[in-house]
């Protein structure tokens, strides 16, 4: 791949070389790294078979813009002989007029199938299926079947999955896979190496987290995307890992409190990066104003003890630390469905004590810390410092009870209003407490330091 | 499912017939849900193919538990007819002496084969390998080895990927697909269906995240663990998927400011919940202690200036959020390989206008905030507002700034020392940004506001 670098603006016949001989995939990788225009001059240069390897892997960036700046009849060719659900996915990222015409110039059947496939919402398993797979109506044997996957073996995304249908309604009845297949006699019906249970399926509405969900606890190769027992297509397992990756990406962007980057972070450009950060770091900047306000209606008991403010960001900083793990885990365990939304009071009811017992860990920890810095000399709090540190003490066990409660109720909220419940991110948890941890702190201290400092 | 928790206290013929009908990940989907005892009870009811099924499921909580419920010898001949790769994961789980008992009992090939699986390190490749899969000498016909396979299907794993080594020195020379093989002609030699192409293949120490990116990357259905040129094993597909889900889910537990749970959020102990969150907690708390530090060496300005103390949860906020964005998009990046340790200085020239820009928003939104409030009389500043409105203004920049660029950095430390980049969570960012922003915060109020506040 380095060498491929070395040579990008070297003679042809070396590049031509090295596009021939590679694996697909590290050709993609090589090209990725290269600026868009060196990456379409290369890509002139492959033949055309290569070049359909080439556009049918997913992690070539930016397929679309590479697939405008050809000539439309070999984008044309291309989008023909590509797999269907790459042609939809590189499709859904063309702008128009480029899309409308494209389409134009395929054959009405292949047209047909992609206006189908793009007419499914961005993300359900229809607008990711492929309609290259095999079926076989119920009457055929296994012989036959073999026979027929030989012929078409080359057309198929997959013949590891086999679908098979009713020769008359043609609705989905059994699956089976070509492992099955070839340990059956040829002169027996296909339906006697199939398993006898109703295939696993998924609707064409069906979210991506779903279907991954799906394909990881059945163990398939490929899941049938059904609409009224009709196959429409299927979705295959190589598509559903390259979909977690984007899914992983998008969730660890959410939570770090930011709009999901949809390309690679050094090619994104300068603009759209403020624009996805600069969005919920204001919306966050200005749910935080409220600490302001807070603090300004806490004023007089500021000038009064000064000394209260020095505790300050270290108590609001653990309300928003606790509340960042409740909600890291409950975005991970709502994810994995290992509770629903109608746990959250047993979430609750596990946040409770988990949050006052680690409340009551950082408050001893910081009454000592107190208590040693004023007997060892270092800052002296003044006569009232026992008070001081219980004040302390207690606001963090407050606090970090309130952060664990909230960070872990808001998954559970976002998910009841209909929000992705992975949009808690540890920013906004952090907002959240922050307020709160003000008041809480104040009340306790006005409980406590009444009489004495105020 | 739920016709399953309903009956599970009631009759065995019931109970028996659902387990013998539903799917098996339905099964232990319903066992899951179940307290450990009655589990074991159901287990029992069971037919020992049905058992070596629920138990060949990774999705199954507990499994060491489980087996270790079982009677000896029946968990023996579990154990032998199970996946390989499968009864590794569990008895890695189980402990002495249960371990070396099971082990004990088991056929001396067997016991062989585990043991050299279980002396890999966690998260290796080796160690998640099953060492059922399909090679043939390259000197066999494909019409031996389809004869070949239609026997040992039974036993396999995965009988798409065909692993071809040379006769004498059983090195691998190449590997082709069941769908390959059978458009091939009986008599030719199996070599003219295998891809002229040296195979994609790990190393027995390649550790999961490189795995999954391999597999996917070369859209592969399984690959072989390699040493010294001859097989190991291979790891298959649906394993990557479920070492996905995982590392997610570590991902995220760690971002959010904790130690990655290894059990289910409702299946964890009380104490062992304490103590993932309790060491991170505290740890960040002892480091936030370095504000309260920082406060004490500023109350001079403090005492002079109280006003400048209502800012300060808003502004060191704004310094957390700003590098918790930037973290996230460099442990992703740092994740998918868009990015190497080398890059250190291309992301640090990104962030630093960046960082610039979105504090100069922010520093806008603060000013704009502070003259609202002054012109319609809700707080009053003081006559210096403008200069503490610029005040909080420049810190802003400052500290957005000083927040990105900290926060994209923090991963690359991180790997530079050997860590994995993903332990710069959130709170960890935040608390290194909050001081950092203290300071700055301070100073640049001691420029802008000396001899007149100050």
């Amino acid at each position: 791949m380095n060498e491929f670098t070395a040579v990008a603006s070297d003679e042809a016949v070396a590049i031509a070389r090295i596009l021939a001989n590679d694996h697909v995939a590290d050709i993609v990788e090589a090209l990725n790294r290269e600026p868009r225009e060196t990456a379409t001059e290369l890509l002139c240069e492959v033949t055309f078979e290569r070049l359909v390897e080439i556009f049918d892997q997913p992690e070539l960036d930016g397929a679309s813009e590479l697939m405008e700046a050809l000539p439309r009849a070999k984008a044309g060719k291309l989008l023909t002989a590509m797999s269907v659900d790459r042609a939809a996915d590189i499709l859904r990222e063309l702008d128009e007029p480029a899309r409308s015409e494209l389409l134009g110039g395929l054959a009405p059947p292949l047209r047909v199938t992609l206006l189908s496939i793009l007419g499914y919402p961005e993300g359900s398993a229809a607008s990711i299926m492929t309609t290259e797979f095999v079926s076989v109506p119920s009457d055929w044997t296994v012989g036959r079947t073999l026979d027929y996957i030989r012929k078409v073996e080359r057309t198929r995304e997959t013949v590891y999955a086999i679908y098979i249908v009713d020769p008359e309604t043609h609705l989905l009845v059994r699956s089976t896979g070509l492992r099955r297949l070839i340990t059956g006699e040829p002169d027996d019906s296909i339906m006697t190496v199939a398993p006898d249970r109703v295939p696993v399926t998924v609707s064409p509405l069906t979210d991506r987290e779903t279907l991954a969900q799906t394909i990881s606890k059945y163990d398939l190769l490929a899941v049938p995307v059904v609409d009224h027992g009709k196959i429409l297509g299927i979705v295959t397992i190589d598509d559903i890992i390259d979909t977690m990756i984007e899914e992983t990406t998008e969730d660890v962007h959410r939570f770090g409190g930011m709009e999901a980057l949809d390309e690679p972070y050094m090619k994104m450009s300068f603009l759209a990066m403020i624009k996805k950060r600069g969005g919920w770091l204001c919306a966050l900047f200005i749910s935080e104003m409220l600490t302001a306000n807070a603090m300004q209606s806490y004023e007089g008991e500021l000038e009064k003890a000064i000394v209260l403010t020095l505790f300050i960001p270290l108590i609001m900083s653990s309300g928003g630390n606790s509340g960042s793990q409740a909600t890291s885990l409950v975005i991970r365990a709502l994810a994995l469905r290992e509770i629903g939304l109608r746990d959250w009071w047993r979430v609750a009811l596990r946040e409770l004590p988990t949050g006052l017992v680690l409340g009551a860990m950082l408050g001893v920890v910081g009454i000592c810390r107190i208590a040693l810095w004023q007997y060892m000399g270092f800052y002296d709090y003044g006569p009232h410092w026992p008070l001081i540190a219980t004040t302390v003490g207690a606001a963090l066990v407050g606090i970090v009870t309130f952060g664990s409660l909230s960070g872990s109720m808001l998954p559970f909220a976002l998910k009841r209003i209909g929000f992705d419940p992975a949009s808690a991110s540890a920013p906004f948890v952090a907002t959240l407490v922050d307020v709160t941890g003000l008041v809480i702190y104040f009340s306790v201290a006005l409980v406590i330091l009444r009489g004495t400092l105020l």
